[in-house]
């Protein structure tokens, strides 16, 4: 798990829990009815305003982008330059033989070692990263839906609780307590769209944009490889994917006999070449 | 009906009308005035907005989406390959006489077999695409536009309830119930806009992007067939619609000879074929 | 006036002037300066916000909107079919002659007639549809800015109820009643912005929506006549444009030399051909 | 000043005054510290948010959008007939000499007298469009924040009202007055953003949707000329940006020799050439 | 610091202050926990949400804003024109010289130098252009992300406060503070989003809107240099950027031979080509 993630949701729940703590008795906090029609009703409206696997999915992707870490563009351009310096030895043959965890790399390369066109090649990544923005948008959206769905049952359960409140004002002394019972749902409505849903969409959303580059550095960087790009050319080419601060100053002679270890990325890419040439 | 939907409707409407009991006197959340004020002030001013015809199309489309199911994109990717096979063996002529149930599928092969050229069937795919999104949008439009309505119904209720109160504070007993009244419009509102509405125009936007994607995997595969693209070829263009998971690899050769039992959707076009073959 | 709006209309005020009235005294309700800040404000604000003569124009726009009925995009094919053949059986200079309620129509006849190329026809009818789209948006404009302003100074009529009374706090007696008369502000605009100005701006959209479909219809029929289609590839490029349940077989043949009795809006463009020709 | 603002205006204040002195005591409603803390708050806020230069460009764009009148497309149709005809008889050297307030319809003229391209005349009109729109809409953008912020420390006034209230509950008595004095600042909030804020910001809009047609008249207008078009087909062209409604019909022949008066705003161009000519 | 922001913040922290020491007992409005509640809240939701790094990024961003000045639109276009007369004199070899703080625009000066083409130029700064503005967007999304979190956060303070003390309603006389301290956590958020994430992501937002006119002015020139356009033609084609009001006529002829001084930012390209030509 990524640390910031890790810190958030440690330090977020830290503050509501003792600032639940810090007010006396904690237990009027817990509901368990009400906890039920916010939870269960965003969950119900959820499956009924989407299909099931597009739940199942999303949970899926949460459960992956808060676990797993994605390769950064940085990385990438490595790859990219590794694969430019493959191509330019031992020509586009046998880049055929690259192997990569990331399936899009792999076909791009399958496509430059058939020599397909430069317009085929384009054709196929861009779709691939038009299928990739609707795939995920898809299970961002369950999030979006969730997050709004949650304040929404929030606010039944506590008009619920008034109505019924109102309606046996009998005793005026019950007032107070029941009005603390009635506003807990529109607490837990908050709480979940603030310090769950809203964070998970917002984590996938900067997950694809994230994912996107990527593929635009490889769509770039495939192009660049098959129109013979000079090594350097190549790299200013995808460096203005990277912020300018991390762009490197990249020296062109004796350094390329010598080159820097391969970042650990890149090894995929390059390591069978090595084994194989 | 999906089960996703069934489990959806049936679990929020335990839970709220649950709630409901729990509390004591359910009969108070019954108001018969205050129902006609929200579900048909909703349903007045929404036939001031749209035309008549439209919000029949919307209950019909409603109707349609929950209890019918869709071609998902698999199926419509392993009937587009179906095609290719045909029309590898059979010459395009052949793929005149597919049947199915699909009105665009049909016409896509009657272009096919009639050997139009690649820029008349991509701008007839795509005409088909555009209008299809465009009436689907204002179907899925009057239930968006019921979801806004209804709760705006819901407060001037609940205003005309405060208002009356208000005017005759003779009472100070009657405040309670009076208010409790009142509020149940909004109550109403709320819940037809979040349990009813936003699901069915969410249900009918997700239901619409899965069509598309499917008349987008007929406009690629049709053009793959045109261009007389290798079977495998067609597949690789096809499967990018689908997420990574689901695409599976596809061999060559013997498998061929002896192709696995076409799937259910498949059938329509694939069984002409062999029938007349 | 169509069905549906009166429908709505009569219905909608029906049910909140009843829900008024079941709550006893009526009067309470009407309140001329409180009508007249929401009314006249909302009025004020939107001849600070636009020109006067959009307001103009909008008011207007509404007056036709509601009882005027358009020709629906099923007659609009229907008379591209009838130029269709008319220009089969005299040629392109015959429409020259076709007489038309549409001013659009009428042009793009003309541009036929004088053989004007396919691109200066797109351009000419796309500018046309370009037009009409920003010049219905600026009237719909004026309701969605009038549907916003009213329930702003619906609460500043509150707000300057409620500080009133709050200021004047000597009789604990009057606040319910003062409440009561600053509520009704809040009240009034939201039931102008509910019943009147949201209605209004969604019904000019979709009567928007309509004439853009049918000049669209225009512009594919009469390029699809340009390059001198068949018959029913006409149909079938415009049947698109409607759902699959509208669209009808054409059947060749017999049934040509007695074509089913032009629908009304075609009369207009078939008439003068059989006069004259 | 336009009439529709000065009415707007006038009406809008005498409203909100009127109601204000209806209820009694109207010296409730003037509070020094809450009116700075909302203008003065909305002012720094907007300081912080945007650059100085851009908040005095806006408001003098403010002042001169309800000063000045601007150009109606109407105008500008017939100035460019004017220089159509000029170009016409004396060629389109002499569209050098043409003079202009407009500082865009001046140098298409030069363009078009040095014989530019239609490429580059495009271009660069289209240039003149799109950095309009970008500097107008920044302008606008002031007066949105304005709109948003006005609200926002309307009801930070408030909260600081409402908590030094309630934390010194001694004597109930003053609760009413104390509350009246903290929503003073929610109204004046929301009263410059709906009387000042929020009307400006539209009203800028809409003279930009204006200035954008007229130079769209003219990039159309320089390209007719430029392709030599006939009188009427270059009026064709150019009425497509009016309503239905606003165009008339043209007469070729007598007429031409003996023009209508020119209107105003295309005495600037047609000047200089009977003068010159 | 601008001076804008400078007054702005003062000016905006000096309004608050004193409305709070106004009302006497300023010492209510310091609440530690409600202050964690709100800040660390916000913070923590942030981190789940977003990336670690581009937090880091967005406060960097955030104190460059604030306290480095931006090259303006006036002063880039001095320096093109400028490249332009280089140009001119000692051709496009010579721009390989130039030294500029501008990585894009040293960039654009090489590659001019290596004679690329025209669509090579413009490929390359558009995507630098694209790429600024996807990384400066997840800058601002950051603070748009925190101005969303911080009143959500005072929101969920607020109902912890109010939950707390109505399940504790033994003596009515501590109501009153018990809800000033429930509601201070609800103007700390409404504050920080309203002095301090909304006008950081709005400053934010102008300054990229200017770096975008900047990298487009080099674009521009930079073609406008290599097909050689005259030193007037250029500088028409850049005053497009800028307001009317701003543009300076440029007279040819003599003035030619003395350079008015060049601007600052001017100077850095103009230098070198002085000392080394």
């Amino acid at each position: 798990m990524d640390f910031a993630s890790l810190l958030g949701i440690i330090s977020g729940l830290a503050l509501i829990i003792s600032a639940i703590f810090l007010g006396g008795n904690a237990d009027v906090f817990l509901n368990v009815p009400g906890l039920m029609i916010v939870a269960g009703g965003t969950i119900a409206a959820t499956l009924l305003t989407v299909q099931f696997k597009d739940v199942l999915n999303a949970f899926k992707a949460a459960w992956i982008v808060f676990t797993r870490d994605n390769t950064n563009p940085q990385e990438m351009i490595d790859t990219m330059l590794e694969l430019s310096r493959v191509s330019h030895r031992h020509g586009l043959l046998k880049l055929g033989d690259v192997e990569s965890d990331s399936h899009v790399l792999k076909r791009a390369c399958n496509l430059l070692s058939e020599a397909a066109s430069e317009q085929v090649i384009r054709n196929t990544l861009q779709n691939e990263i038009d299928s990739l923005i609707a795939r995920h948008h898809s299970v961002q959206d369950v999030f979006r839906k969730m997050a709004a769905y949650a304040p929404a049952f929030g606010m039944l359960g506590t008009l619920i609780g008034l109505i019924q409140m109102l309606s046996q004002l009998s005793n005026p002394e019950t007032i107070g307590p029941a009005m603390a019972v009635a506003l807990l749902t529109t607490f837990y409505g908050s709480l979940l769209a603030t310090m769950m849903f809203l964070p998970i969409a917002g984590k996938l959303h900067a997950r694809t944009l994230t994912e996107v580059t990527n593929l635009e550095i490889i769509r770039e960087g495939c192009i660049s490889i098959l129109t013979n790009d000079h090594y350097m050319h190549v790299y200013e080419q995808l460096a203005s994917y990277l912020p300018e601060a991390q762009r490197k100053p990249i020296k062109i002679g004796r350094k390329q006999q010598q080159p820097p270890a391969a970042k650990p990325a890149a090894k995929a890419a390059a390591n069978p070449v090595k084994e194989r040439a």
